[in-house]
């Protein structure tokens, strides 16, 4: 379990991506694995952004966990940098390996290497098991997440 | 009261902006509006970055309102871009003024214009009149905000 590599999404890897996107009680109601184009699309405009830093995790050569991480900058708490995590997915085959841990502690490393004062994320209040590994990783549950659709 | 006008910062909005964000109960501990240094530094970097749209409300030529939109691509939900808007703050005169609807309906009709699916943002758990106001206006408290600082 030695040989994980977390480093920068490539358009190959949108397939494994997308399935593990996909294979999610969230997911599997909102994604479309059977046709990529919008994912292309997206994987482009991701490419493009020097504040976005979408990785997979890859074990063996095989795609075991993607995350994105959003780099912004803003003028509130002196200037600070913080940094987005979104869209964390895990090989069914990888859940409790630990991986989730290593992905997470890359995210708040690659954040200090970005000049990010503070790291935020949102989760799904549904997400129970994900709020306490946020918890003992060292996040605080200090705010609500309000989305809406357009 | 008709003559609102939300526009993007531009550097002179800079002492404006850090005034309202000290001017709150948590700002006040985490803003330095005696030297502006830090936040200078950091407009250059929103003002560098296509996806960042600082604006600032503006009423008879007097600064009352500033927010934070990032526009932020993704592979997630087929693709979809999603709009977070961040640090809205309201002029201690103008609170109850109905601006905040304003600058709210604003962001969301600009995430729009930038083809997002998604409109987010995250809310202090102690800040229950903005909970209300962002529930009425149509958002869905369906996430839990984490924070770590670095």
């Amino acid at each position: 379990m030695s040989d994980l590599e977390i480093r920068p999404a490539t358009a190959e890897d949108i397939p494994a991506i997308v399935a593990m996107l996909a294979d999610d009680a969230l997911g599997a109601q909102r994604e479309s694995p059977d046709d990529l184009t919008p994912y292309t699309a997206a994987f482009q405009r991701l490419a493009q952004d020097p504040n976005q830093h979408l990785v997979v995790a890859a074990r063996g050569g095989r795609t075991v966990g993607t995350m994105q991480l959003t780099v912004i900058p803003g003028l509130s708490r002196m200037g600070a940098i913080r940094s987005i995590i979104e869209a964390v997915r895990i090989h069914s085959d990888e859940r409790g390996s630990g991986l989730g841990t290593e992905m997470i502690t890359w995210a708040v490393e690659e954040s200090r290497r970005q000049g990010c004062a503070l790291v935020q994320l949102t989760s799904d209040a549904t997400r129970t098991d994900a709020h306490r590994f946020y918890e003992r990783f060292g996040f605080e549950a200090s705010h609500l997440g309000f989305k809406m659709g357009l």
